[in-house]
């Protein structure tokens, strides 16, 4: 697999979305933000969903030009309409608008109605840790998991994102409420590889390792069983009755294209909240003590919460990004 | 089992607390969240945590007298300190502060240190929907469950709690991040039952389905396996750091006894943010599309978070509350 340079990848990035009529300055952050994904390993949410944006784009469902407006402010907390502009842009000026919001009040929070999918919600949580905030977002999707004790697709898988900012690697938790996401199960399936453990039912009603049998009756796990499908459903329901948005289920209603979501912006100044050299100790006494467990599989180490990323961000920018042939091809193209 | 009135059972509780020299407000608060408790099911956290309670009263760990104090305000976030008092009537000021807040802000938090066992997490769920707002809080606990990949318990199981107000029936999500509490595996043991999903690993390493080797071992299993142990760990940083009190790890340090936790609390006010109509057509429409899936068992229909509980109260309240024959005898002697 060819390894790509993190500006070159950048570069091509930003051309497509300039070439498709996005102004200077929009394409140099959502293009940042995708190759930063790549870079820290999520290839699924950045250089290989690229072209699917673009089909968005073409496809009107996308809005280059829109940037979001704010509807109604209520002090610390504001809602705004993303005018169905690029998703990760927008996501990416909620996120700073309630960092902002965070800044004066302490605590800030933005939601966000009429917005496209924001790629990889870690970003976010990256973005607020960076800034000395805690950060907590989430966004609703399609239908694409049963409820639990349901046979059809009902429910999201809804990804959350809580961050804690750390001098030497910040704490990220991105995850969605599906035990996998297709585009997991999509790669292991190509693989001919069976699941770690179970991703869903098979057409027998039980539990299964094989992601062509779950991907067959789409009856996705979610994480927890009945607990991660609570939670999804509540997520949806926060993030769609305070944007004013669409649900789950009217994103639904949009012939299996996902464009229109409702996103949840939370962050908390952590910094002024805490003194810098007491954050900075308490975090890393928590971390570290987490990685002296005792392991399972010695050669398998005790992780924190994003440093895997991070560990990727390391090799990446050493190494170039590395990039399917064939994506690489498809995006030079376009 | 004898099924005791709600005003019977509330006025024992209350009556013990009295003779620990409870003031009455603070024992008549404290009686009614865990009568509630009682009432909507979550016996394990109601009447059957009682008597650890008052044994935890005795032992001196929680201080009757004592009364949250506010340590630092930044506008809508503020940080008080619990100084060890009762944990239900802590976190239910704290959720009612968090509220106030809201009110004013549209959104407000309190991060709580200090204090004790909230029982259930749920009532500060319920407690804010009742107010109209979307409440969002958790807390940490003693180390009781081994990270991803780890043999020991160094991490918390942190409830998470999160509410949305719907005229009939709040919708409340109350989850803790391991897949079973140990009260649930022990009351399985205790009917010499088997869990219906595995809850942890045996001896052999293997994920099982017996509590009685799962207890064993200690390797109780988090939602989601990875994804359940990073949210532990990121809910356990985000309460320790920005209310400056103690982490899982520094309560595993009070030799097995859980007391001097540290909680958040959010709230968003939804019936300022969005109108009461919209409020209540959006929410219903989500729950009753969630209702309305097709099932797996036909005699299990699907439903939303929240909707067992209310089933429990309504029963409870006409019929009496099942009390187990030998905590009622306890509880009367105290």
């Amino acid at each position: 697999m060819p390894r790509i340079p993190f500006a070159e990848l950048k570069a091509e990035f930003k051309r497509v979305l300039l070439n498709r009529g996005c102004d200077e300055a929009a394409a140099e952050l959502s293009a940042q933000l995708m190759t930063e994904t790549s870079c820290d390993g999520v290839y699924s949410h950045g250089v290989n969903r690229f072209p699917r944006v673009v089909e968005y784009i073409d496809k009107g469902y996308i809005d280059l030009s829109a940037r979001p407006t704010k509807l109604e402010s209520l002090g610390a907390f504001e809602r705004w309409d993303g005018n169905l502009g690029l998703g990760n842009v927008n996501a990416w000026l909620s996120m700073e608008r309630a960092i902002a919001l965070a800044k004066e009040f302490g605590i800030g929070a933005v939601a966000l109605r009429n917005t496209n999918h924001w790629l990889r919600g870690g970003s976010y949580g990256w973005q607020a840790a960076e800034a000395g905030c805690v950060g907590i977002c989430w966004t609703n999707t399609q239908p694409n998991m049963p409820a639990w004790g349901a046979r059809d697709r009902r429910i999201g898988n809804n990804p959350f994102i809580m961050s804690v900012p750390r001098a030497n690697g910040h704490v990220v938790v991105d995850m969605a409420m599906a035990q996998y996401s297709y585009g997991q199960m999509e790669s292991v399936a190509m693989r001919g590889g069976t699941l770690p453990v179970p991703g869903g039912y098979d057409a027998q009603g039980e539990l299964s390792c094989d992601p062509v049998a779950i991907t067959q009756t789409g009856r996705v796990l979610p994480i927890g069983y009945w607990k991660g499908s609570a939670l999804a459903i509540v997520l949806d329901l926060v993030a769609t009755v305070l944007s004013g948005g669409s649900s789950t289920q009217k994103i639904g209603e949009h012939g299996g294209d996902e464009y229109g979501l409702s996103q949840m912006f939370i962050a908390l100044d952590a910094t002024r909240i805490a003194s810098e050299a007491y954050l900075a100790s308490a975090v890393n006494e928590i971390v570290e003590n987490i990685q002296g467990s005792e392991c399972v599989d010695a050669a398998s180490p005790v992780l924190y919460p994003g440093a895997r990323s991070l560990a990727h961000r390391v090799a990446n920018l050493a190494e170039g990004i590395p990039v399917d042939e064939a994506v690489w091809a498809t995006i030079k193209s376009l």
